[in-house]
């Protein structure tokens, strides 16, 4: 089960699906075939779920942040049609990603596409002064996002660029969109400000908790599960968090092992296993989680003093524990 | 000389390059240096000075609507990066297209950042009310924008698709977004709703004359002058209006020859003198040049009854006139 339909409130998914589908059209046209495509069946629907649940927190409901919350399940899946494109991933949520299915254009004008009926969506309600607000803190974290991206590529291949880069890009490409979902769904619930800085906060460390879990997945858990293959950051050469934990305390042997899959392994399975085995000799794999506990208990301590936090406290919970 | 600059009032550029500069940083990372290298030097600027010349016309000021009209024009040139990685375009305005120069991944993510700037720039003024407004106008017309560039890539190569189909993808590509920066900048500067609504039919025409010309330019400019190549449509198997007008009253030794350009002639030089041929010879050219002009006319008659309207019956003529 998934992190956000194990903790959500269950009415939520079905108003979220159908608010997208509001936004996003019937599927009369190719770029609606395609967009409709990337977002259904719905992955778990974390940023939507915690901007609907940072409203409830602070007194407000679901209802009055759905087409917001919507809007930015719309960017981030968006981003993610554009980032199978920049990774040449042919794999998404365990099918073949829009680029795959549809080519590299077709995917390119979906997701701008997705991205703009995100921002109409964002854009929709009322009242104006609270719904510029929220679209101004929402569209940073989307600048904040693409700056992300574009340093990623460029740390492609690197094992020497530093975890702090790596935490640096985490940052940027999820914790920040987590960040501004909780935010954004605090100020539209009229929040004092107070309470919108604490959101955003508890949003920003789920979203490290979260993205920290999600690059230990391909050594914790089954393809099956993560809907995606092991090997995709290996084969994209991507350094991830705990590759370069274990390259900062690795020996010489380990860290050529390391450096041989990072210029080309013509294996992957073998790159896979031999990575594998570095990360748990030189204990990244427990430095990793641990770092990810870390966050999830600096969620739960931003959440201190807000009415009704229970749910997004549960969220933090699950988001650290991940398996999926 | 293009035809903002003959004619806009000077003053307005240099307030532009500054405020685009002002939203995209100052080429610190890839990111920004990409976007700046895409932005500057800037193009005709013809949509943000439609933004702030209707502001104008409605009795209000450029500087009430800068950084919205800085917006568009992001959002505008963000679209033309993305534009040509789909229509693997390595020239832009006389220069290597941001795909050439940086490479598709990266010229995909500057294309985002891009954009994100400019919905930022759009979201950044007041009143909330206007500003809001005046941005789903512009987001609305750039989700039109979307659609036209997938139907495109869905008609490349077929010139059976016929002149309406044509003629709305202009519509979706370029009109929809002219009309919006006009519009939105009347609503901005506080016009009654009867303003905006005249402000956006002026906008679409001159859009329509702008593209028809746009289009007519390969066969009527010199290389050097359009600043791409003449033949990069044909090269793109994109039927444009004149070849489709050409298609539609052709006998059948001229339709032949332009299926056999469209189906992959070997060699573009020939391929570009053997529509412009069969353009000349049906009248394509006159009549797509006549309706440039009748789009001119519906501009200028749109513009009836505001205040101060001299600056946009200029740009309405130059537009249908354009020889770059």
């Amino acid at each position: 089960m998934s992190v956000a339909v194990t903790s959500a409130d269950g009415t939520h998914i079905p108003l979220l699906e159908a608010e997208l589908l509001r936004w996003v059209g019937s599927g009369d046209s190719l770029l609606e075939l395609a967009c409709l495509d990337a977002l259904f069946p719905p992955g778990k629907l974390l940023r939507p779920i915690l901007c609907m649940e940072s409203a409830k927190a602070v007194g407000g409901t679901a209802d009055q942040v759905l087409a917001f919350a919507a809007g930015i399940e719309c960017l981030h899946v968006a981003s993610l049609i554009h980032d199978d494109i920049v990774d040449q991933d042919p794999v998404r949520r365990g099918r073949a990603s829009t680029a795959q299915q549809y080519g590299i254009a077709e995917a390119l004008v979906a997701g701008d596409g997705l991205s703009m009926a995100g921002i109409a969506a964002l854009l929709s309600g009322g009242p104006a002064e609270r719904v510029l607000h929220a679209a101004r803190v929402t569209v940073e974290a989307l600048r904040h996002m693409c700056q992300g991206i574009m340093r990623e590529t460029e740390i492609r291949g690197d094992l020497t660029c530093g975890v702090p880069t790596v935490l640096n890009v985490m940052q940027a490409k999820t914790s920040a969109l987590t960040g501004a979902a909780c935010q954004a769904g605090a100020i539209l619930a009229g929040a004092t400000p107070e309470q919108d800085r604490a959101l955003r906060t508890y949003g920003e460390h789920l979203g490290m908790a979260f993205q920290i879990r999600d690059d230990l997945l391909p050594y914790t858990a089954e393809d099956q599960i993560t809907g995606k293959t092991a090997i995709s950051d290996v084969a994209n050469l991507q350094p991830t968090l705990p590759v370069l934990l274990a390259y900062e305390v690795a020996d010489k042997a380990d860290r050529d092992r390391l450096t041989t899959v990072f210029h080309g392994d013509p294996d992957p399975v073998t790159a896979h296993r031999d990575i594998l085995a570095v990360l748990t000799r030189t204990g990244a794999l427990t430095k990793a989680a641990q770092m990810a506990s870390s966050r999830a208990e600096q969620a739960h301590v931003a959440l201190t003093g807000l009415p009704d936090a229970l749910r997004l406290a549960e969220l933090a919970t699950s988001a650290a524990d991940r398996q999926r």
